[in-house]
């Protein structure tokens, strides 16, 4: 028979047991996580009606998306969670109780060029609130306590929530009389990071027509070194600034009582996010010893969830993660813990001789107790199942043979230790219980340097 | 602007909160059941290359495969679990340890005509054992404690896997002389349960040539009353019917020390499992109060998962569970328990007045607890402060007023009883774990009856 080279398509994720299980801890945390503030999972369909998906007009990612026609039906494979999300809650806002907390995590399309670290097939982990009409700008304070548990959860020490204020934008352009250039101006802005301030404002002058006398302001305001300062000084100048100000304030003023430390979080007034439709506090999640993966966790606060579906207004305001290219650059940076890996099993019983039956009873005792339990069936020598057990990490041997079965007992041994103990299975039960490992966060940071 | 409908594709399964917890409660069952076993989780992609995805030929399944071109590239989703598993193990069985005991819950897609609890995306929870080139036989006795295990936990008890064996089937026809015939026999056999004994004879004889006391002789060991008796008369009449005589015995022999009630099993002569490639024990489980649906977890033994990838013989015995037909099902029958539906969250702090910070502290207290909280933080009235808790079965509530905020206090009050008592946030986070309800088994039979 010829045979067909087995492949995963490139940009596609798929992982060795030991990497999965890493990953399954991850979305075990996020899922966790989300949960501890409030939010109930939602599980939508990987494909839509194009029609339904791309009722937004896909922008710049039209052309990633995976289109095609099944029967005389026209399909799209989703590229991200939101329009899902829209969708789900203009179709079901009778029945949803406002404000609607939902977090998701799931895969998305998008055919972009494969290229290292970027996915076609991807997990995102959304977190979002939506509003029937209005929503509280306190919900926006929220997110940034997630983000931080989130990251903390995992290991992560080392990083750092910069929120913004799209109101905030806006009123330095209107104070500053930049309103109709508003787009580009926060376009530029955007490259502050890339570029440096001079080019910046060399691209303000020269390309977008504002006065140096401007554009020089506006630079000393988003550049500024103190922009909580700054912002103090700039009160009473324009009202829609002000606007900014205030909810900029309440939003941080409320980052304390939420159990934000201090250093989790920093005011930068350079980020816009691309996205038109946000209108308020905008966030970018920076890992600080890896600038240069750009933000693992973004976000900001929308008015208008879901206009192309419904009239009804559903303001929200919610992050995401990008799963899969964290765990690329978690797995890429050598943070991810070996010691946080999950063997497939707690316990492998181990038949020694004519003994399966006692091998399998011993198994039952174990699993009624809750510990995870393999019985090596195969007919192999000793040697050979402890080393199946070695390469999978298992923590505990159960070796069974015709002297322990006679005694109604089970040899209990420690494979990291080499300690072992004659015990009932009972007893052994609760031996593992006691001796399992705490296998810890998955993520430790500074591995290099130890 | 102009709106689009949204909608959600026919055949695709979408579920409203209260129901997706559920469905997470079971699938959370699946996983915890699977883990027990000592099985690891693996994630493959949902879209392959149409060359690998269909190296087997798709046979009946083919043309309800969803197969399109993106790019230069022809890419198929996933029908089954089982193609992926196939293609994960060749690709890297140099780097697995075997038995490679995988499990995998994913969707799959089938573009199938929609119809009624018929899905194109659903979920199938496969767990499979693989060895590599032979694989004990006892594995197989396994896998029916994995299934009572799983049904039990659910909380269905009123179920069955029926046993049988393809070596048996074989031998069977091999000793009635009937090997040349021996697909299309067993097809006529599998159609006993819905035509009968009578028709399928008058099958075998009239449509096939078989001899009519041949056939007679065959439809009296199928459809024996007491199969395991009929079994014991039949030893020593041909080598290949011993052969799987012998398999049956020890798999079944095996079944009490798993713990498997004998209530839950039986042998089946009749089952054969549509597919070729099943070389050993096949499972079929019944819902014994809806025989209709079918069998809701099937599976078997096969003796070579990827031939069409490797020469490398990979044998292995599996079970799969189609997720969200069994869903639909126990929502139907009015199976599942509301009582196991899980809110958003355990706690709402409500804040009255202008407490905010006070209402935020107190809810980190509780989340820092490990309580799942979420702050009400809308401008709304008490009454419809209540009333979302309410519609979201949300137990406690933790009212935050001024009086309750100088006292560096709260009011917990529990929404079932309607109790309240003024304590310390940590106070009420404890109250909170100590109250917590035993949410219980998603599955409860005889709901109707009741």
């Amino acid at each position: 028979m010829d045979k067909i080279k087995p492949r995963t398509l490139s940009g596609f994720l798929e992982l060795l047991p030991d990497r999965e299980s890493q990953m399954q801890a991850i979305q075990q945390i996020l899922r966790e996580t989300y949960s501890l503030f409030g939010f109930t999972p939602i599980d939508t369909p990987l494909m839509e009606a194009s029609e339904v998906l791309l009722a937004k007009g896909g922008g710049e990612t039209e052309k990633q998306i995976y289109r095609f026609e099944k029967g005389d039906s026209d399909l799209s494979l989703r590229f991200d969670l939101t329009v899902p999300l829209a969708k789900y809650v203009a179709m079901n806002a009778g029945q949803l109780a406002f404000p609607f907390r939902r977090y998701q995590i799931g895969k998305v399309y998008r055919g972009e060029r494969a290229q290292r670290g970027r996915f076609r097939e991807f997990y995102q982990a959304d977190v979002d609130v939506i509003g029937d009409g209005t929503l509280d700008p306190s919900n926006e304070a929220e997110m940034v306590a997630i983000i931080c548990t989130v990251f903390s959860r995992l290991g992560l020490d080392r990083f750092q929530v910069r929120i913004n204020n799209r109101k905030l934008l806006n009123g330095l352009f209107s104070w500053l009389g930049l309103s109709n250039k508003a787009q580009a101006v926060m376009t530029a802005i955007d490259k502050l990071d890339k570029i440096g301030p001079e080019k910046v404002c060399a691209l303000l002058v020269e390309d977008l027509g504002v006065a140096p006398d401007i554009a020089e302001k506006l630079m000393n305001v988003v550049s500024s070194p103190d922009p909580a300062a700054t912002l103090d000084s700039l009160e009473g100048c324009d009202p829609a600034l002000d606007d900014g100000i205030r909810e900029l304030k309440l939003v941080t003023g409320l980052l304390p009582s939420f159990g934000v430390p201090a250093d989790k979080w920093r005011l930068d007034l350079t980020i816009a996010r691309g996205l038109d439709y946000y209108t308020g506090t905008v966030y970018e999640t920076t890992l600080l010893d890896h600038p240069e993966v750009g933000s693992v966790c973004s976000g900001g606060r929308y008015d208008d969830l879901a206009a192309y579906y419904t009239d009804r207004k559903l303001p929200g305001v919610g992050v995401s993660i990008g799963v899969s290219r964290l765990f690329f650059i978690l797995q890429d940076q050598d943070l991810l813990r070996d010691e946080a890996i999950v063997p497939p099993c707690d316990a492998l019983v181990i038949p020694m001789g004519d003994v399966l039956d006692w091998a399998v009873q011993t198994a039952t005792v174990l699993r009624n107790a809750g510990i995870r339990s393999q019985i090596y069936m195969e007919q192999k020598k000793a040697k050979a199942k402890f080393a199946y057990a070695d390469k999978l990490r298992i923590p505990f041997a159960v070796v069974v043979g015709e002297d322990e079965r006679d005694a109604g007992a089970v040899s209990l041994k420690d494979l990291r230790t080499g300690e072992q103990q004659t015990l009932s299975p009972a007893q052994a039960a609760e031996a593992i219980h006691t001796g399992l490992p705490d296998r810890g966060k998955p993520v430790q940071e500074g591995r290099k340097q130890e």
